[in-house]
């Protein structure tokens, strides 16, 4: 492993630490992955949910994105960006924040699955003479919210938005459930051809105008083919982590996120580690718990990034972390003082806990990125 | 149930909502309970992390408190507070912002339960010309850190320290595996003879004078005698939780947290309700998934606080909810839009996710309070 600049072990832990170079890269393939299948991607911001973290993933100010609440539309609109899809389904009294971006040129578009939202949005439009962009949400895999791509209810709305309607959109959130190779891009195509039915429907009904917009990170890393779909949704393939490890997204090395910990003590006879790091550090994630490999609370390594087969943080209290040490492993190499890095479970969760980011620039330089915060 | 003043529905979802009549209440309740018994209370205010939920839980600027963050030290010591122990066993990398507290004149205290530990704060101490104040760190329930009460450790560490050894301090984390009246206070027994057996190596060393320090939430609400005990530690009574709930310390409706969420659609198939309260805003925290009662993300009530028996928030995703009905319930009257307010399993975690508390005052007014965020 390479050494590492001085600055990342002479800061206070626990702290966030991005690796600039790998994200680039992860950011880089995926961009590429989608182009060559004929479409483009939409990134999801909601993992970093900051602004320097967007200028990696968006080309120009223009580029489509992705965000989980209005603060951070707010935020990003703010900054300058104008294409963004607010991916949670609206709730009516969120409306006025949303006419309240659009009439300062933001195309902020919305995400609804029902008459109630529906109605919601036209009486606000008839009422204040506003116009919206709303996508259909499409339930390809019985996982959470959506209308099913075969029921009717997908023509009645859009009809009922009339120029309001922009497109179908659906998330793939079950693909998180897999881990071959074959069942990723069989989910892939499951998810593509969820809103392919739907928008049948509402080409039969004369409805022809329609964008498609599908994705999760496991299904736009295997799908196969994505030409006659609109665009590509993915978010935590910014970093990546232990959960999408497992799925068989990424490698151990492409996780560009770790919390770096210090040593405080040990308990010599229970064979365990002290750290500085609990679960406001590293998140109460346990993704990882219902998959194959369970890393407990994050995968402990180096401060250089070498990974320490078999060693995790098996326990957290608030600010308190617990590493069982297992065979081949001695107290005495861990003192305390001594810094750690844990790969985390679930990037989303972890930079959650974190209102700054320390980044390994790939100059071996140091920036401080800060989080968005709050709905 | 009361009616509620306007301003709890219009708030844009999700927020965090302190009822502070309730929170008084408990306030109250915990510190008469430990004074009528001879010592007082030392409350940790890492729950709520506020200087304004400080002004209630310490009676005046010099009043003693524990915070979990060297931020939170810091941040109490700016608004006037002076005596803070900060309750994780120091890194010796941060004895450099202890020492800065301490020379502006707070008296922040530190603790710690190995020898690495007390040499960093003997060296510091020598080459900086700087004094302080340590607790050792005692294990009384073979929880997670600190020395055995009989192990001649206490004694060697204390005569280390010299001018520098303050007391004893132990935490009963243990305690959280308990759920009889019994059990709690057999352990808040062995809390405090854990600190005792400690004391009495020290003193039959020569050592007199010796603070101790013992607490939990459970053990501070079931000790029945601590009038040979200096202080007593708790944090999570101050808004208490659905943990604490399930343990016996509190009922529901001492529960003066709660998470205002929106109903954005319902999955009838399945007889799902939709909301826009995820991970983000409850937490990952499963912390009643090992005890008797499982309130899985969060036990449902209405906005005016009246408990929907049976209902819970059965599973998250970043920023979606979803909520199973049972028997009894219908969709149709949890309409789109409409707000519920979901009890927490561990407010600690919960209000970590916050960086704005909204407040019901007595008097039915609205406050703001703002979160102390990051290390």
């Amino acid at each position: 492993m390479s050494t590492i600049p001085d600055w990342i072990t002479q800061l206070d832990t626990p702290y966030l630490l991005i690796d600039e170079a790998k994200l680039k890269s992860n950011i880089s393939y995926l961009k590429q992955r989608v182009e060559a299948r004929g479409s483009h991607l939409r990134p999801h911001l909601k993992t970093l949910r900051t602004l320097e973290a967007a200028e990696y993933l968006l080309s120009n100010k223009d580029s489509p994105a992705t965000v989980s609440t209005l603060a951070e539309a707010e935020a990003y609109a703010r900054a300058g960006y104008t294409n963004l899809l607010y991916a949670v389904g609206i709730a009516p009294a969120k409306l006025k924040r949303v006419a309240a971006l659009r009439q300062q040129g933001i195309n902020l578009q919305i995400l609804l699955d029902n008459m109630a939202q529906v109605q919601a949005v036209t009486q606000f439009a008839n009422q204040f003479e506003q116009d919206f962009s709303v996508f259909i949400e499409i339930d390809s895999d019985d996982h959470r919210g959506g209308i099913k791509p075969q029921d009717p209810q997908v023509v009645t709305l859009a009809k009922e938005l009339g120029p309001h309607f922009t497109g179908l959109m659906t998330h793939a959130g079950g693909s998180y459930a897999c881990n071959t190779a074959t069942a990723l891009r069989a989910f892939a195509e499951q998810e593509c051809n969820a809103v392919r039915q739907a928008e049948k429907q509402l080409n039969d009904a004369g409805i022809n105008s329609c964008v498609t917009s599908v994705g999760s990170t496991p299904t736009a890393h295997f799908g196969e083919e994505f030409s006659d779909i609109s665009e590509v949704r993915a978010g935590v393939y910014t970093t990546f982590d232990l959960v999408m490890k497992n799925i068989g997204v990424c490698d151990f090395s492409d996780i560009a996120m770790s919390v770096v910990t210090t040593i405080i003590g040990h308990n010599k006879e229970k064979n365990w580690l002290l750290t500085d790091s609990g679960w406001m550090a590293l998140s109460r994630d346990r993704g990882t718990a219902s998959q194959d490999n369970d890393y407990a609370y994050g995968q402990v390594c180096k401060t250089d990034g070498t990974f320490l087969d078999g060693l995790c943080v098996n326990s957290t209290s608030q600010e308190h972390g617990v590493i069982e040490l297992g065979d081949g492993y001695h107290p005495e190499d861990f003192p305390v003082g001594q810094q750690l890095r844990i790969l985390p479970n679930h990037a989303c969760a972890t930079a959650a806990m974190h209102p700054v980011y320390h980044v390994l620039m790939s100059d071996r330089s140091h920036n401080t990125w800060q989080r968005i915060i709050g709905w």
